[in-house]
């Protein structure tokens, strides 16, 4: 199942050839993600009081077409893979106006205990939630 | 005493006027503070395991000359107040080639206790090495 | 007239202090009057192909609260002053959910001519579109 | 040949986990290949002038260990392929205390034409200085 946001790009994403610059994509596969979890009955605050941490072990990204500054753009998040350590995302951000694919992602985080930084076993009460999005 | 930090401006803070976004300047008066406290023999680090954090409460700038892309920019940075509640303190940001001052601005900032969130009395271990700075 | 845009604070928003980073106000000031120019009909878009960028020269900001990640944020914008070279605008930042205020601020920007860099006249057309919205 | 650039991380580069937020890194490689190409005597205002771009068409990243404020990273940057529609680049980015490898990761980006926003092919005098770093 995919989850989609919209964003409507800043001027402040702008840079000086009159683009978007790239590295605000990766910032909103991040939003992507986070939205996704909010969807499945996650919050990253819900994790972190429980001692819960979902760094992020790898991104890739095809910058396809340029955004611009007033853009309207949706994030669509779909996820590809779960386990109790990690979770897997594909990602597509278009423009809304006439759904022009600007760059496609794919990331990977690992769910990490907050406190010793080493990846743990996703408590079952976020593991189905998340499983259930998957189905 | 003044403290000056030196700054290269990078791509990625510019905007599609081709000059540098105004916001990154806000963010080198942070770093202007921050490296002020380092010469004075104090870490932000240091004052965070003791408990203390130094959230700002006011910020003014003004920007008097577009810096661009490239550009090797002087943070000056310069205490004008200090209690044992709050600082104060002056900046300068200048193109290193010819001195053109591009910004000009003042912050205050206050000793914050990090579990309360109250204003607290900043002990004399830190407030001593500060007082040093501004004779 | 006052004129309010909504924006849902972000993940990478927030720094190592567990809030939302100063610098990110300073941002939103910018959302604020973009968008009140789009209220008054009006984008950069249009102004940048008229050779009419419109940069900022003064901003101050109070930060009386802190925000944090997953806060939704109210933008209010209220033009103070208007002339054909410049336009001024104070703001509020609000938590929507109860109103807390978290940031107050006065920003002073030029209509300025592209390719010189220098301060211009703002052309009629635009000008009674803006003044219509201080009446 | 690989080429090295010292960045020292700031403040406001910091999240509410405490670290580094990971979309910097994105941005460091971008600093990683503007410093390289300047090695080779080419700057992108130069470029720029001479209606080139240089956008990117693809990035891969792998964060293998957590930066915090005020480390000292060495952004090493290493060219793999050069044709003159193309040029690739890895990157390692290392705390210089202890040489640990927090990020690796690579980029593509295209040469193109600044009007036309298509790929073109570079000119010889550009090629050449570039050509020689690879040697």
């Amino acid at each position: 199942m995919s989850y989609t946001y919209i964003h409507k790009t800043q001027y402040y994403e702008s840079d000086q050839m009159g683009v978007i610059h790239h590295s605000n994509y990766i910032r909103w596969f991040e939003i992507g993600r986070v939205e996704f979890l909010r969807e499945a009955g996650i919050t990253l605050g819900e994790l972190m009081d429980d001692g819960i941490v979902f760094p992020i072990t790898d991104v890739s990204a095809k910058f396809l077409s340029r955004g611009r500054f007033d853009d309207v753009l949706v994030i669509e998040t779909t996820p590809t893979a779960l386990t109790k350590a990690k979770m897997a995302f594909d990602y597509r951000i278009l423009k809304k106006e006439d759904e022009t694919v600007l760059v496609t992602g794919h990331t990977q985080n690992v769910f990490t205990n907050r406190e010793t930084g080493k990846i743990m076993r996703l408590p079952d009460k976020y593991y189905k939630k998340l499983a259930a999005m998957l189905e």
